[in-house]
């Protein structure tokens, strides 16, 4: 791997083998636009798309689409298709490569160094996209079965479809916010007593307020309404990945579900972090996944056996003290179903995925307790208190004023990271 | 009510009393501008704004808006408000009003009647917003029991939760369709043998399409993350309405939908009316719904008691070979919670809802089989055959070539009729 003339620290997310993308706004242009991360800073290719020429950006196909780099979200970049950002991911490593061979473009160009190097600090992150639909897997195997063992028993913990199809359901696009947005505690329908007869629900704030640790993958490429994506074509259908929390009330989520699904008690929030690695940049970490045993049909069946990426996962809570816990840590791998998977069986009945349209993971645990993607498995249903550090404090739910950080990177063989920085909000009361 | 210059026949769905909007395209301006339907003709809100002036259509602190007729949906038209639309809706009544006080703009100015005044069948319609987000409710008790009895027996029919909130799920925005497109049969994972243990799905056109009848409500106002719509405000976030066919495809629901709700049975096509009837339109025709003996929250109390509308509900099946059956009718009014209760509980836990998000009601059932909104419930989950005009054919599910319209209509005191139009899809193999 290149090294980058850019000082970049070994334990930054954003290497030089990385370079997500994401909708930055600086100081000198408010409006929001496309930049990328390299290291502490980012690099505004709206400013270097205007100063170096297309050629030097772009495949020459696509030369004209300069002004991708100027809206204000990823879908028009993402539209270009996966041969595109192969490019332009390639043409910007060479150009923050020690060992560029063009060093007048940028590398030696102090006036644009200047413009378009922005200190992450002094740089405002949005959603990097306009999602149009946002579906919510349930890969998570060990997820699955720990919360079906709560919800109804170890003997229907799965449903019988479990190992036949991507579980999965319609989320809410409208309330995925960016990483650094305040998570406001949800009020609801809840069962105090859940065992009285009849049932008689309350409306208060939720007291089982969870985090459910996610992958999130976008589509860059729609296929038509009639259409299905077969698996074979499906990679090409992965714009990239951003960390996912799906906050979910457990207490109103419990109450309503039966029959149709999750509502209000997924629909207040999700937050995604605000850089999109790219499929590409991850091709290096897949990893098998978690084995199924049943056979699969056709539709499913994947040539790869590698088709799930080693991301180290964590999940750091910090009390409104400022007391930071790292209370799980387990891997992207610990899923049973792929993203190639969920969109051949996503699209198999001809719905349409749109460019910029979201697709969660599910919830990722690991095969032990304490590699569990949410609280209600750590704190086992709440009857457990998760002891955060120092010892004099716990948790089974989150308190108002909490602060949740989810944090994901690979290591490659030469060292090199590819992280996603961080996806944290903080509950209001 | 006044009367039209233009020649309306009393059974159009689209007299003076109702202006709906829609999206149009027509010969002379291909590119999707706005219009309303009157009679058999559209008028060109396009052509008419920039010919009478905003002094003749909008309210005074709106005349700046003229370009929302230009725009290819109705969203930002719904953004101005209810008060707004009331305004314009009246406006455009008092043009065709035989006795308006401003004849020589559109009645005696035939240059302007011979442009903007165009014949139904030269005009394509288009969806008529851009739908971030569409939400599928179950308001329809009669259809919740019936099916509920198919899917769990009578004694967990309806769970615990229904009469206490209005249950609800996340559908699929990306497959909304309007009025004409083709439906294609889905591919799915089904059970051949639903009691065959372990089970064993098999991959294969849906063998049980079915239709849902439903009324779908289009959001205007939007409200932010986390602040709740008060159900007092709720109608003021209401646009309009639309018929909405929720096309089902049992087999494939029945196999997926548990834990998480309907989704590729579900997210294949979505069919909707393109002309959308104000909320105001329908006041005349408001009505008590489906009592319901539960005692409801506060946050779900409505001060009117006649919360629905009485809009008379039919669908017609057609054969490939043209025979027309009309297989059911019903009431607007066999719903159990309003359009305005699924606003306040959708938004109860900080949920934004925005401009052009669409609420399906759920499917709208009467109290006895012949006025089912579903064949599932029509052939008692494939059971009874469905008998077709003339006797020789008949229908459990839907076959190629089936053509479902459904129609919408409220009558008033002096025969004004306002109503939807039609609702139309047939099936492809
Ligand atoms: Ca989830
Ligand atoms: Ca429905
Ligand atoms: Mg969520
Ligand atoms: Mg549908
Ligand atoms: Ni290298």
């Amino acid at each position: 791997m290149a090294r980058s003339w850019l000082d970049i620290d070994p334990s930054s997310d954003f290497s030089l083998a990385n370079i997500p993308f994401g909708i930055i706004s600086t100081p000198d242009d408010p409006s929001p636009h496309v930049g990328i991360a390299i290291g502490t800073y980012v690099l505004d290719l709206k400013i270097l798309a205007s100063q170096i020429g297309a050629e030097n950006l772009l495949p020459d196909a696509a030369q004209s689409q300069t002004d991708v780099f100027a809206q204000p979200t990823l879908n028009a970049f993402a539209e270009l298709g996966r041969p595109v950002h192969r490019h332009v991911r390639s043409q910007i490593q060479h150009l923050l490569s020690k060992d560029t061979t063009r060093p007048e473009l940028l590398k030696n160009n102090v006036e644009l160094r200047e413009k378009a190097l922005v200190p992450q600090q002094r740089v405002q992150m949005h959603l990097p996209m306009s999602i149009g639909d946002y579906t919510d897997f349930y890969a998570g195997y060990h997820h699955a079965y720990a919360v079906g063992v709560m919800f109804r028993g170890p003997q229907n913990a799965l449903q019988p479809n479990y190992t036949h199809l991507p579980v999965g359901y319609h989320g809410r696009a409208s309330s995925i916010v960016v990483s650094g947005t305040p998570v406001r505690r949800p009020v609801g329908q809840i069962l105090l007593d859940p065992k009285a007869e009849p049932k008689q629900p309350t409306v208060a704030s939720s007291r089982r307020l969870d985090i459910e640790l996610e992958l999130g993958c976008f589509i860059t490429k729609s296929n038509a309404l009639g259409q299905p994506v077969s698996i074979g074509e499906a990679e090409e259908h992965v714009f990239g990945y951003v960390l996912l929390n799906d906050w979910s009330a457990r207490d109103i989520q419990t109450w309503e579900y039966v029959p149709l699904g999750p509502f209000n008690g997924k629909n207040f929030a999700t937050t995604i972090s605000p850089w999109v690695v790219l499929a590409d940049a991850l091709e290096p970490f897949r990893v098998k996944g978690i084995e199924n045993s049943t056979p699969v049909q056709e539709y499913l069946k994947e040539k790869k056996e590698e088709t799930v990426y080693d991301i180290q996962l964590e999940v750091d809570l910090t009390t409104p003290e400022g007391n930071t816990t790292t209370i799980t840590k387990t891997s992207g791998k610990n899923l049973m179903w792929s993203f190639p998977q969920m969109i051949a069986h996503h699209t198999l009945g001809g719905c349409p995925l749109r460019s910029g349209d979201l697709l969660g993971s599910g919830t990722i645990s690991g095969p032990v307790p304490e590699q569990s993607g949410s609280l209600l498995e750590l704190s086992e249903g709440g009857k457990r208190e998760i002891q955060l550090n120092g010892g004099t404090e716990s948790r089974t739910f989150l308190k108002d004023g909490d602060t949740v950080t989810l944090r994901g990177f690979c290591v490659g063989k030469e060292g090199e990271r590819v992280g996603f920085g961080e996806c944290t909000g903080r509950v209001q009361g």
